[in-house]
């Protein structure tokens, strides 16, 4: 028997320890490992005892456990920038030499020139413009593989590594440990529908068609002969803010039992979640761990932002509401899932 | 024990051949027993034996076998007129009362006089001011009981009984049998999303969140300090023709494997399922059987019609193309579930 290369060795030894891990984990009966006791931790498992207790107060059918979740900021990094907005920046770049207009129009010359403050600046129009340049004219397919190439190669700037590493081990617990308990977990994002279905399958778990997000007009067109959707530059669906239970009714018909947000953007869909009969699981994440990912709100004194804002109302409305609010520096004791072993 | 009275001794005898039915179809091993032998029967048997078949040249892994069928004379009853159509005109008589001006504005005046001919006229138009008036304005908690409402009184004029019990039984042993092997089955109907929501799982065992239909804008709002979704006069989406396709993507985002349909609504639906990869089951039923059900095309001479139609060039491009047509009167020992023991 050949010796083991010391690359192979540690990657054993990674191996029997992140088994070791696991089996602890399942010896326990720990499903969310990664989560510090306390109130986050305990509102999630004694919510998710409730509802599969049968002959229960609480208890909730299986075709009714419908759990659903934001996607930036809630399930993976939102900061310093959505990953779509940097898929779209980095988008014009690349088109721009199809486009030599756009050394001399806004706002796509600040993108070339790597103007930060005027990009930081860029107006709700602005922002349709460029989704328009890089999010249309082609067919479905191939902006499914646009994306994916793209997720292969981008790299956050503070973690260097790809949007979908940067994904939250304690949320995977809670995606995983909700099915084992008979939910089908939705993402509800105020993001692309289709750049998130891109990943949504490998990354989470979770199935194209339980994908709800901000969709453009398609229309049906042939290209050789063969049908084709072609992604057209023109918004269909917003799925943000009161767009949210809009498009929970719309694709799923069924009124969540767990919702799981992070922002002002995730308001209505907690308050639709909650506004239910009996127990519901409302939970919303706090960025408050600089140290470890990012800290913003404005809520508690964090630091404002305009990328994933947390106002003060929204913590109150949470405390009087019972909304749980996760603190990601006490209630986490991992971040992302290369630390969980 | 007290004698079992006429009518009970009755239903046991019902039940006992029942039984008996359900038992000698399941020895027999027969998933289609409403099925004359033919090719149609064929087409579907040869069809999942390959797709489920581990290791095949066309197997299908479980978590893309996709079925959308379409609902209005594919699933259940469409003439003389479409259920959801009746249900509209049965509430403009049921609205008038508040509504004094109808008395002498189009449409609503030919509606109240019951005038079939003025009604049988009416262009798109005519029938999106019935849809606002008769759709719209009410919460879709308020709509789904008026539906349901709706469904338990009204008769179909011809069989007189509810459009509910007018389904198609060889249809509900297609959705059994595509469900037993591992399918998850969809209603592609351009109807409305919302009305087809308040019977499917009942009548088809379909949950609502795999139904795709069309539906109208709704707006979050808030009655007595409880969020609602108020339905609005406002077409958003119409999911037939080449709508189809771009529901099917928009909501499930996987290529159907199997589609059927009835009319030229769905011919992009089994053009888009066709121009997949590997082996795809399109089918169309024909409505050529005037003595059971109802006999209309014109396809291959049968009569005309405005509701449901199957012109000849889609009977054309069926045989060209290799999609299987259903002739109801030659496919179908039984056409509805009562017939079926």
């Amino acid at each position: 028997m050949a010796a083991l290369s010391k690359r192979a060795g540690a990657a054993l030894v990674a191996a029997v320890l992140g088994c070791w891990a696991i089996a602890s984990a399942a010896q326990s009966g720990d499903p969310l490992p990664s989560w510090d006791d306390g109130a986050a931790k305990s509102a999630i498992l004694d919510f998710v005892e409730g509802v599969t207790a049968e002959g229960g107060a609480d208890y909730v059918a299986p075709a009714d456990r419908i759990a659903t979740f934001d996607n930036d900021g809630t399930l993976w990094v939102e900061h310093p920038l959505y990953a779509q907005a940097m898929f779209a920046l980095d988008r014009v770049k690349v088109l721009a030499p199809e486009h030599p207009e756009w050394k001399s129009e806004d706002p796509f010359k600040a993108v070339l020139a790597g103007d930060r403050d005027a990009m930081a600046g860029f107006a709700e129009g602005d922002w349709a413009k460029i989704i328009a340049a890089t999010h249309a004219g082609m067919t479905t397919e191939e902006f499914s593989r646009i994306v994916e190439d793209w997720l292969a190669k981008a790299k956050q700037p503070r973690f260097e590594r790809s949007p979908t590493a940067l994904i939250y081990q304690p949320m995977l617990e809670v995606l995983d440990y909700l099915r084992a308990n008979g939910f089908r977990t939705y993402i509800v994002t105020g993001g692309g529908q289709e750049f998130v279905r891109a990943f949504s399958e490998q990354v989470y778990g979770i199935p194209v068609e339980q994908v709800v997000g901000s969709s453009i007009a398609t229309k049906y067109a042939y290209q050789d002969g063969k049908p084709v959707l072609m992604r057209e530059p023109k918004i269909f669906f917003i799925d943000d803010k009161t767009g949210k239970p809009l498009g929970i009714h719309l694709f799923i018909g069924k009124r969540p039992y767990v919702a799981f947000g992070n922002s002002s953007g995730d308001r209505e869909m907690l308050e639709w979640t909650g506004a239910g009969d009996g127990a519901r699981l409302k939970m919303l994440v706090l960025h408050d761990d600089a140290e470890r990912e990012y800290a913003y709100g404005p809520a508690d004194g964090l630091p404002d932002t305009k990328v994933g804002t947390f106002p003060q109302a929204l913590m109150d409305e949470a405390k009087q509401k019972g909304w749980v609010v996760i603190s990601m520096k006490n209630d986490w004791k991992t971040i992302f899932p290369d630390e969980a072993n």
